[in-house]
């Protein structure tokens, strides 16, 4: 039953499999370098022929989960429990997003690393015996984050090089005990970790930190090299944030240059799409996951992987009162089988 | 390994102990029915000696853990994840208030269901094998969520009867597997319940369906009547959420009247305190299991317990918008041992 390893993580006797991964994002992300991949991309207006740009996150997270459950072949009822999250105040896109399931539900926030922290939570309970089939699923939308911790559309306001761009999509996994060609078979949960950084407009390099204290902890407490994963893959670091990774895991000794990817700098092309630093949002690393990293594991092209989806742990009432933006990464170690 | 039990319960193999339990609240709460039973009192002008009102709701989540922590016997770092959440947008409550216990994180939103989630989910970790010790933290406040829901207190708005009254504070427990004096051995999952009422006002009609459903499911996955409970205890519905509550379960067959307590009835003298329906917030479940309610399960004055925490789901952006209220409620069974 002793499943906890080194200070911060869990190797799990049994490995969590994960049945099926959908994803649906918006036009932009449909035109950028992973566009073939997704399962459905949107129209221009990014409403998905909702009303408002919250129900469209929400029907989002809706469509994501019923791609998983028919591709997964089970039925909605199997499902035992949805871990779900978003960026929005209170999580409203999840909520309205599944109640439709009629499934046990626990609520997420871990900002843009919240598709780490329902991987690694859904894992825990299929692994616990406590569910035979789960899903996690995660949301962001460009516009109803924009109004949530920015400013509305409508004032054009400029975006400094540093910024990112919050992907509108979502990802669903289903996890279930066996199944499937890819699994998770540990998870280093995160940390909280503050530089002091203000800057809402830089999150790649708040987040940084908390990356790389996890990814420092998860090759400490397996006791593994860089070289030991075919790719270390973090959220939504962005150019900036990446850089940052980089010199603050040399000082501890570390060099993942070989084997990073960020799924922020892959969802976009920087040059061509006014992207700026890269893609962010909870549904960022969702939706790279579920379309381009798990079937290059599936195919055994890549044999182990350390997904790290970071987050930004700021608000906007947070950030007008002067607090810095802390950041937090939860990294799940999903291997081909 | 196998805990699942009926449609929607687990059943703990290996029961998880509540090792201690703390609380803090404001001086309203100090002064009501229940002001002798807390740990911690602040003082009238409900900051603690912070900036603002944020800052002063982390620092009852600082201030319940280390409580709880001190009166476990344990050290901070033998901590290996903390559970928090709470009803601020981002939960920058939590993030600003546990940060610095520098212990691995995963981050709730329940709205007031939240202890009843950060609970069930710890209790899973404990008994799945991945860690000792784990805290389960949730806080309210009332001038932040008068802030963030409604209207900042300066414009002195008027509140109908059916209101609740957010509590200001917070409540921590902390979990391991041998110890103390209760422990968890069992959770219903809640489902999302919506009833399409839309009055962020009467919160406790908007929450009381999902509290029928899971009270509901908990009798019928563990096959028990309500006589098999010594309380049954929900979150904040108040005096309007209780009487909907009671008619609910009695069409179901099941009438809970001589077991039933609530939280949010029990913190304040609603005659004498200007608290209408009652009390709510996720502090409001937690500050009241931690101070009242497992003290007597401790000394077996109650010998079995279903705790459940309520919630509204919604934003001030989904209500503007025009969208209904939805419930959910997270059923812990708690027993003296």
């Amino acid at each position: 039953m002793e499943q906890m390893i080194g200070k911060q993580s869990i190797q799990f006797e049994r490995a969590v499999h994960i049945l099926s991964a959908a994803s649906i994002v918006g036009k932009k992300e449909g035109d950028g370098p992973l566009g073939k991949y997704f399962d459905r991309v949107g129209e221009e207006d990014g409403l998905f022929g909702c009303q408002s740009w919250e129900e469209a996150e929400s029907f989002l997270q809706k469509e994501a989960v019923s791609m998983a459950i028919q591709k997964a072949g089970i039925e909605k009822w199997q499902l035992r429990m949805i871990y779900a999250g978003d960026l929005l105040a209170q999580t409203i896109a999840s909520s309205f997003g599944i109640m439709g399931f009629h499934t046990p539900v626990y609520g997420l926030y871990g900002a843009c690393s919240t598709m780490g922290e329902g991987l690694s939570l859904a894992s825990m309970a299929v692994a616990g015996g406590y569910a035979e089939y789960v899903a996690a699923v995660t949301s962001s939308h460009f516009a109803s984050a924009e109004k949530e911790f920015r400013f509305p559309l409508g004032y054009g306001n400029q975006r400094p090089l540093s910024a990112t761009w919050t992907v509108t999509g979502s990802g669903a996994c289903i996890l279930g005990r066996k199944g499937g060609k890819a699994r998770i078979t540990g998870i280093t949960t995160g940390k909280i970790v503050d530089f002091g950084l203000k800057d809402s407009m830089n999150m790649g390099a708040c987040m940084a930190p908390a990356a790389c204290d996890s990814i420092y902890q998860n090759l400490m407490d397996f006791n593994r090299l860089p070289k030991d994963y075919d790719r270390i893959i973090t959220g939504d670091l962005g150019q900036v944030g990446q850089e940052i990774l980089f010199d603050l895991l040399r000082e501890k000794g570390f060099d993942i240059e070989k084997q990073h990817m960020d799924c922020g700098i892959e969802i976009f092309d920087a040059a061509t799409q006014d992207t700026h630093a890269g893609g962010s949002g909870c549904g960022c690393s969702a939706v790279t996951l579920a379309s381009y990293i798990l079937p290059k594991i599936e195919k055994g092209e890549w044999k182990r992987v350390l997904f790290i989806p970071t987050g930004a742990l700021l608000s906007k009432v947070s950030y007008n009162e002067g607090n810095s933006v802390p950041g937090i990464a939860q990294a799940v170690v999903i291997e081909h089988c």
